[in-house]
């Protein structure tokens, strides 16, 4: 058969578990490791389609949940998946909707078939299972698709995460028996197991026996501190295949893709550029910029001088932050361009810092002039 | 002296007042009749200036009140003017802000030397006078800018209207006596006289002792019935010097720039296209589309297959409907290209018509087929 999904290992950092690798997959090859933008109801918020192009996203995440909800896989399906909804040719991943139903709290109601859970948009009421998903995720016609896990909240008892992996473990099992296009869609497996080094072994050891052409690891940036987060990485990627790719689901900013990178992740996707780009915050190469800060009032420089992206090719930070000020659409345009170019080019420096074999040494330049420090390590910055 | 704007009438329609010229500005030639974009706050909303440029707009408005109060023309004159702030190298007009402090009915006291208001912004004082106007506009450095006006209220009484007509022309004096920057910025004065034929007639005459390079019509579409405006329109046309441009100010819909164009006006500038956009309502060569509505929800079609703007060649009404619906940035930022290109593109075809004898014949297949007609002539189609 087949396999939609193939990823070649190209390099490995002497210095670290750094990897560069290339996924191939129906719609495009993509260098890893990569970062994705978030296209949570179809679309990467505020950007056209030919922009993402522009900036080198070569693929982009997009949500199952919501899609579900609105506008609904069948009409996704018939505009001909979300690359024709979306008139978006590169690649695209969806998640399971496990991270969103189980963030609903109080909405929901998981048995070991699945969760029944309430809509945010009108509480309505619907149900996902393994099967369900996968239905769901095979319409939207994305090139990786995520299998339905259970997402355990931070902190959880050792006895909740141990039943709660059996059950992804089982649904990891239902979904790959029910994927309806497997010479078309690569299903990843998740890696739970929440801060338990054991469970997290068992966890990859057991999908792993399931032979999935990538493996997400998933419920961490839930809550926990960041240095656990490092350490659950660390300890579990070495379990992972070398020659599949990890991606570390719903991470991160800056520093976590250096700590993910060095720890042997290969693809990123968060809604951080994006999320913090409509409030007027800026990503550059010295740090976090509030745009609204009156200081940018009259500053005439580019958000950030050694950006070569286009809105630092055209715009001030003055004329940003009055857009910004005035509620004005394209100021949220211009800097959610910009956090999204941000990343994307802060990713393929960090590929070219591996290949060149200096990865660790470019983290640390990196780090200084942004102002991540020991001081600071873990924190927003 | 060097004159900065020159206007050359190509052409005159023989069955109507039409009229194809050609404006000539510091920042480019504009084929007239023209439609001009509003950028109130320095954007044409949801839109980056490389996209004006990509549908053939030369020339955008901008508005002096807004600008005033935020950021402050101080501010845009260290960054080179409207041009340099925006990063926008066509034309530029800016409006005298005289319509908006009018507006402001109860924030704001008239004198013969001016109009003290309060911002509706955050309640300060401010005033404007015909000099600090000037002093303004020459600091936000537009091509073409226009003089302080006082501009009356629909219905007025006539003893209120020749008063303001009064103060309107001696307003115009000073504005042309205070103008710092006449080789680099055209002055246009504006013909007010609210409903009273006489009054727009007289008010054309003193105007033109002054020697503008332009000229405005003011004072309407400020809640009179359409066929009024029309009628106020037609007479006071014909009282213009014939080889000067003449501006209808704050119109109009489709129909508006027929009946405009019909009348000898030159230059159009209004909100609407970008306005409805905001909304989800779409202009169509077969009327006006609201977005949201249901029949839209699984059709597949440009949103006007007649249409040649890159987002018709790219995106479904499926799609943008399930954008606006989820409350999307990218949604009005499709649905307002869309609709300012629709109206760059119904004036190029209107300028089309001219040249080749068949404005009128153009006027009545476009109504036909918009859904203009007799009944609902002068209502909101």
């Amino acid at each position: 058969m087949a396999q939609p999904i193939r990823f070649e290992l190209l390099r490995r950092d002497g210095h670290s578990q750094a990897r560069r690798g290339r996924l191939t997959t129906p719609h495009g090859v993509i260098e890893t490791p990569v970062f994705m933008p978030v296209g949570t109801q179809a679309t990467v918020k505020t950007m056209a389609p030919w922009e993402l192009k522009e900036i080198g996203a070569g693929i982009i995440l997009s949500n199952t949940y919501h899609l579900h909800l609105r506008p609904g896989e069948q009409l996704i399906d018939r505009a001909g998946g979300l690359h024709g909804f979306m008139n978006w040719d590169g690649a695209v991943l969806t998640d399971s909707g496990g991270f969103q139903v189980f963030s609903l709290a109080d909405l929901r109601k998981i048995t070991d078939d699945g969760v029944s859970f309430r809509s945010h948009l009108d509480g309505s009421s619907h149900s996902f299972t393994p099967e369900s998903v996968m239905a769901i995720e095979n319409a939207l016609g994305a090139d990786i698709i995520m299998a339905f896990d259970e997402c355990p909240p931070y902190p959880a008892t050792r006895a909740y995460v141990e039943t709660s992996l059996r059950r992804t473990v089982d649904w990891a099992q239902r979904c790959k028996a029910s994927h309806q296009r497997p010479e078309e869609q690569g299903l990843f497996g998740i890696v739970q197991g929440g801060e338990f080094l054991d469970l997290r072994k068992e966890a990859a050891l057991r999908l792993i026996d399931l032979d999935f052409p990538g493996y997400a690891i998933g419920g961490l940036s839930v809550g926990e501190p960041k240095p656990l987060m490092y350490d659950i990485l660390a300890y579990t990627t070495p379990w992972l295949p070398v020659d599949k790719p990890r991606y570390l689901m719903g991470v991160g900013s800056p520093d976590d893709l250096f700590e993910g990178v060095e720890r042997g992740v290969d693809m990123f996707d968060c809604v951080l550029p994006t999320r913090i780009a409509r409030n007027g915050t800026v990503l550059t190469s010295e740090g976090k910029r509030v745009m609204k800060n009156a200081r940018y009032s009259d500053d005439f420089l580019p958000l950030d001088p050694d950006c070569d992206c286009r809105v630092c090719k055209t715009f001030s930070r003055a004329y940003i932050r009055h857009l910004i000020k005035a509620d004005e659409v394209l100021g949220i345009r211009l800097t959610s361009y910009h956090n999204v170019y941000f990343m994307l080019d802060l990713m393929k420096r960090i590929r070219q810092s591996i290949e060149a074999d200096r990865f660790l040494g470019y983290k640390q330049e990196f780090y200084e002039r942004y102002g991540y420090n020991e001081k600071n390590a873990g924190e927003e910055v």
